[in-house]
């Protein structure tokens, strides 16, 4: 199943051109698992599931241990009916088989619990998108329900869910998000905004 | 219906504060049509849709007026069942009546077309959600279609649609996007991203 995102990152300090070259380079483990193209707007991964969480993740990672306020967005999407299929996304989501809701809600929180800690602090929140298909808002809610239980909740808002807690978590509660909830092989869409060092926080 | 959206300004420069701060009281002429609440990650922004993309428009050409490179990102949405209704939003797509394709794509050609230009040059690019209804698809080709006949089409891309014109045209078409396509009562998301002065299209 095509599976991929369109990311940027944005570096709030004049030497932002910087930050986002080592960010790039330190996607370099993940690099040769994705398909990756650049314009002036956002780099396009495409590839399977865990590699792109884990360069996203990298991505983010680099930037926030610059210290500087950053800021990473991504759009990120799988089963798109638009889209052509690459062999380079192949894996077990193709089979199309999900349990029941309950029964993916403690795998997600499982793989959020076993992830080693970053020690680097995410802020972000993000939109789960089920296209075309009526079981929208159930997926929504019980994802939301999978967030709260995972300790990486900080409040509902219009239109999103913020998130808060160790970057490790948080991106590996959003890549939960994508593969455990929405239809197996279906249409599953993420807008994506997590904040490293905002001096919101700080006040 | 409830309708809005969560702002934010990325300016990638050390003096990010300012330039948001500035972008923000230029948004004043239409704030008061709008409620707006802000956190660390983004502002909400609630109102009728034409005041909503107005603010975001002068947010997004008061960062681009200053030369530094600033990416405005918007997650906006109009009748999600998870909203409650606010009478804020009241306005003609309560109605719930929708022409056929073609002619709501010549609607929305038409408006683009008589906004005067800014003179601002904006580079983005944005995905449509039309999230819980088997019209998904045929409403986001048709919505691409409006977009290579208004002028603002840069090219397509995988899991959404680049968009280059005038920051007038741009907004405009995201507007008539927003308003003119999905189900006229129904749930629609956008996920919106555009660039002002990016030194990739320097080069």
């Amino acid at each position: 199943m095509f599976s991929g995102a369109q990311v940027s990152l944005y570096p709030m300090t004049d030497g932002f051109v910087d930050v986002i070259l080592d960010a790039v380079r330190a996607m370099d483990p993940f690099a040769e698992k994705l398909r990756i193209e650049t314009d002036d707007v956002s780099t396009l991964m495409v590839g399977p599931h865990e590699a792109l969480f884990d360069a996203m993740h990298a991505l983010f990672d680099s930037a926030a241990a610059t210290g500087h306020h950053a800021v990473l967005h991504a759009t990120v999407s799988r089963g798109c009916p638009g889209e052509p299929d690459d062999p380079i996304c192949a894996g077990p989501l193709d089979a199309g088989t999900f349990g029941p809701l309950e029964e993916r809600q403690q795998q997600a929180m499982t793989e959020v619990r076993q992830t080693p800690a970053s020690g680097l602090r995410a802020d972000g929140q993000f939109s789960l998108y089920v296209p075309g298909a009526t079981i929208h808002m159930d997926e929504v809610y019980g994802c939301i329900d999978f967030l709260k239980q995972a300790g990486v909740f900080a409040k509902s808002k219009n239109f999103c869910t913020k998130l808060s807690g160790d970057s490790s978590a948080v991106f590996e509660a959003l890549h939960q998000a994508f593969i455990r909830f929405g239809s197996p092989a279906g249409h599953v869409a993420l807008d994506i905004t997590i904040s490293a060092n905002s001096p919101s926080l700080k006040k």
